[in-house]
């Protein structure tokens, strides 16, 4: 009854709510893409698009989700039997190791429990122990989007700076882009994976590499083959304002539109005021006496929190009876901890009242769910925002 | 800051959030208004319409806002020097009477204190002292959208049939219809007015005059001249599906849309979840120990709450606040109720974790604002919205 | 079968075309009219609107047809039993001055053939018998949609002076308006009427009062009663950017963004498009050696073409079997034309290449329906339309 | 000035002009895409796609561009080292078979002179020599789009039938699909390639590969790595509604519209309508007296005829003096045919007059470049069209 009427909250932490803003300049006619109105689109993007990274280097962008991404990072750089050293930080980090496998690299594992980032001297170890420089690439995941935690780029630069080791730095910032900080030149990342459909406000169906001149030079000598991810072909033809193949255009329009978008806004902002949200909903978890999953405070991610239910209660429950009764999405939990947590998604357009109607959702539906907690989680987060509101001028 | 992002909370009580179903209906290509494809648009519309209504009789659609629905009203039936009865519950039907003044009508008004519905005893004994039968029509709002209180229609139409007398029957249903029960041919009225803007989820621009045989019947003498508004014209070119004059096309695809939405959600539904959500924003408005302005509870509004502040707050300080830290818009007071009260509309394609976020911005707005109140309004919402949340199958 | 693919061809004389553009400014949430940012789009549109009207007179805004717009001007200046005077130049004329009879205004009626504008020497001679001054008002539709003949304004405006005759110039634009030469303070005009849905590009559902400080003046002693249509009222409260009564705020979204594009492209640029429409037009019909139904060169509309078939010929049979062929809509023949004209409309969002499909269609339907034609119309036009194309640089 | 109003005519081959209908499916909200609503999406297209393809076979669709579904048709059947049978037919194909030599394929080249298909016989021939069936893949373009020539589907594989050889037939479909007879089961087609911004009438963003049960069996030993590509990954996840990877969910909204739009129209008149628009275009171009590239009247393409320009014209400049001054996009020569060719599009969404105006378009354009003439072709091509036109009920 209730899920008849009014806007779906769709709270998963991502694909996010697409503003009208942004559906409404990709709901156009598509242009001839040889033309030189698509030039001008293409080098409006292009132009504007690194600063969301917070970098000079190229971003090259593919008609194609994450996981392309990814793909993309890896056989441009690598050659079959090359070691990477990845990080098991979660269920997206289990999935980019095994495409590695897969692609016939040779993959060294940290594991962790799935409740804390990187460990910045775990990796340092690891690479000091490479004195035959035989890992090619260090593949971290900056936000993991199972589990809420988001690891400390910057200090695993400093871990890999401390060993002076040679490795590629790639990072998936998939959940994190236009969330979190992320600051590509700072930390000397060398392949940076992103998507469109998280903090970026697109519908998914484009993903990103932005490529530091070390990549682009171990790209010359890689022998994993691939044509359609290539990126010297892509960045040859970027330069006249084209692309190797037909772009998806209406997504670049949607693209440009979210640019300006978080610009307009400041990137800073944009990431104070996912900070504020994913506050505020931890505030809330903590009132209800739930367990946030993320057990690192300098590794809450503002993009999502992860939640644990008591023993005995299903997260997938009660996401079904939420979903039916408010029709709200709450991200399911992944890989190992499928019906133990619950996600809630707080990143891209996103606002206080959202937030507040996202969180009283998930209140009811513990108590619709019989799942007990302690007090009102929807005031404690209202506290916060009231007190951390913007006072009228 | 937190105003640039998300979805502004269009909670006042009309023009309502336009749902994304009706908006895309209306966003296409205008179509020739004398082509078969306009006549079956017409058609389909005028066939459904009335049941929105719960009558049998036509409806006639203007292009034109809700008091160009009131003008026709009265041009249509009456003629210079008749007498009207109105009764004053707030002040649309103040507006609603100075317009039937200023078109040479002399009005008898029926006044209240603004905090409840039009008194079916009182109207009784008024006409039944017009022994000359001089009261030509009795002009009644069913939903005080400058109050938040619903007259008893039935109970008025009783009183008239209590006293036999002849005067046609007005009723305004502009905040009411598709939101509160609401039946035309059950409760013997003569000329319904509404408008597009509130429970039809449209935009605005339409509004609407459905009549009797009755009021048809006066409207073949009445001397009120008007070819714009005249009845009898549009229901000819409505036969074959036309209209007299270029009809707003675009707003009647999204009428099309919005009349199936209504019907496919059930009528009785509908009236159901405005009721709900009423109740529970009046269990958070008595939980923040604040007044509702309306004190009949058989006549409280299922489509708006007008809340009282204390002595001592300004209510349009209180708006601006809400406004300008939680990108929520609020409905002011009107006329003598200026910023004493304010208004809070859940009416239209709304639903709970909206209704939530519409409380939640009124409560923190309340503490941003320094008005004291009791315990948290939200907390008394949401275990109402929970206790009454449909459960899963 | 070919009429389920591709575009719809809407060649009537309006509604027209509505550019994306336009559909897409619409197709957003509807906001607060009582909101600070609605006083900003009211305050926009308000003072660039004008501009479109060649005036420095204010422009009143009706949500309602264009009919509306007449009735307004009429009872907003006169009352009842006042004389006024008017052309019969075609079925327009003839529905505006029924209007006025039955407002009880006393009606001149100067005949033509309805192939003609109105005659500047015989409004001179009528006016000049009025010694008394009881014609209180000259009403002229600027542009005759149903016959494709604009008169010629300013020439009234000088008849009119001619004789020092001091009433009312009350001008129909509704076809005109955006598309044709309108110069409302250069010709003295005391009332414009005007619609949304044809040079302005929007659909229908806006209309027009543009009135000079003779006919506000005249206002004030009028006794023809609205309230709707009141100018003052709406003039009030348009001081503060807002509105009377609620406004079509969706379609003042595309009318802010229709009048930017006509200023983005320039008046005069807009009117010599339409002119070079209409003359690769005429090039085709004489082409196929079938009347225009114009007689007067110098009244040839820009807007639309009214086209004579040959006795023996139905009309609607053509236009039916174009529909039908080629999914193109043309004008009807209205009132004593009905059978005997069709009208092609050539206004608004338009260009060339829409244009020689519109005539391509018309060539293939008189070829379907067995009327003979002399030679290729749309190669004439071409051959127009080539030659005066725009270099490239 | 002409290019500053009206409808931008795309009339490249793709991307095509894309439906309002499937701009306005894809104009909503992105769903979870782990939700009981997104698996009810993915099985309905998935349930209707494949008649699109004249096939029972399963059709994998990647969130990617159709070089995208080039490679992944390589990498899942192939292994590095494999031989395959390519034919120069054109441009595209020059593309495909230089990425197969890039992924480490020995490619046999069956050269033409781009002015007609691939040659059955030579194929015949040449597979007859590979007594150890070396060969594991025949590459086919069906419709070039560099030179508007389609290879006979039907005659190929009887040609690799009638040597009974055991290669793999993989057909690029991506300008054909749609809007040519395509019929994968009936050819015995092994991987068919497609793209979504031609016949489908969507935007560019997602490719398609239809894949039959030998073609399955090869990707089990193939050894060109890639997980994006993974056909059996995807078939896995496609049994449940969903997808390995976020896929490009509202252009899979556009996909259903897209479907349902053709399997409305009916599959086999889509291809005549196209059929017919091909041969009135070929008819203006041979009243031109210009050449028609390709020379063999069996594999004339219907979706697009590439016109060679006299010695002494450069097409290029002929192309930007009809988009400056008529506003329409044509496709450019490409690879050796850059400068000498210009290419018409006439598939997807489109209609006769839509027809009439490009051709009209090209006909002034060739007038403005001073490239000589014989006769109207647009006379020629409406002489055909109304021939042909679909006659009134």
């Amino acid at each position: 009854m209730t899920t008849n009427s009014g806007r779906h909250f769709l709270q998963i932490p991502g694909p996010t709510n697409v503003p009208d803003r942004i559906l409404r300049a990709m709901d156009r006619p598509t242009i001839d893409h040889r033309s030189e109105d698509f030039a001008e689109l293409t080098k409006e993007i292009l132009g504007k698009l690194p600063k969301i990274f917070q970098t000079n280097n190229p971003v090259i962008i593919y008609p194609a989700s994450g996981t392309g991404a990814w793909e993309a990072a890896l056989v441009n750089t690598l050659s079959p039997g090359d070691t990477v050293l990845c990080c098991e930080t979660g269920h997206f980090a289990v999935l980019w190791r095994r495409m590695a496998e897969r692609l016939d690299l040779n993959v060294i594992n940290l594991e962790t429990d799935w409740r804390r980032g990187a460990d910045p001297s775990a990796i340092a170890d690891r690479l000091a122990q490479d004195k035959a420089g035989k890992i090619k690439a260090v593949c971290i995941v900056h936000n993991e989007t199972s589990t809420g935690v988001t690891s400390r780029i910057g200090a695993l630069r400093e871990a890999i700076d401390s060993v002076d080791h040679p490795a590629l730095f790639m990072v998936d910032t998939i959940s994190s882009l236009a969330s979190i900080d992320y600051r590509m030149d700072a930390w000397g990342v060398d392949v940076t994976i992103a998507g469109s459909q998280k903090g970026l406000m697109l519908p998914p169906g484009l993903s990103f590499n932005a490529v530091s001149e070390k990549a682009l030079a171990a790209s010359r000598t890689a022998r994993l083959p691939s044509i359609y991810w290539n990126w010297q072909d892509i960045l040859d033809a970027n330069q006249s304002g084209f692309y190797v193949y037909t772009p998806a255009t209406n997504l670049l329009y949607g693209l440009r539109e979210a640019v300006d978008m978080l610009l307009e806004e400041g990137l800073q902002n944009v990431f104070q005021r996912h900070d504020r949200h994913a506050e505020a909903t931890r505030r809330a978890v903590r009132a209800w006496d739930l367990d946030i999953l993320c057990e690192v405070p300098e590794e809450y991610s503002s993009s999502l929190t992860a939640v644990l239910l008591p023993d005995g209660h299903n997260a997938d429950a009660l996401r079904r009876n939420i979903l039916s009764a408010f029709d709200m999405s709450l991200g399911a939990g992944l890989g190992k901890l499928a019906g133990r947590v619950f996600r809630i998604g707080h990143l891209g357009s996103f606002n206080d009242l959202m937030l507040a109607g996202t969180l009283s959702g998930v209140e009811m539906g513990l108590g619709l769910s019989g799942i007990p907690y302690q007090s009102s989680g929807v005031k404690a987060a209202m506290d916060y925002l009231q007190e951390t509101a913007p006072r009228s001028k």
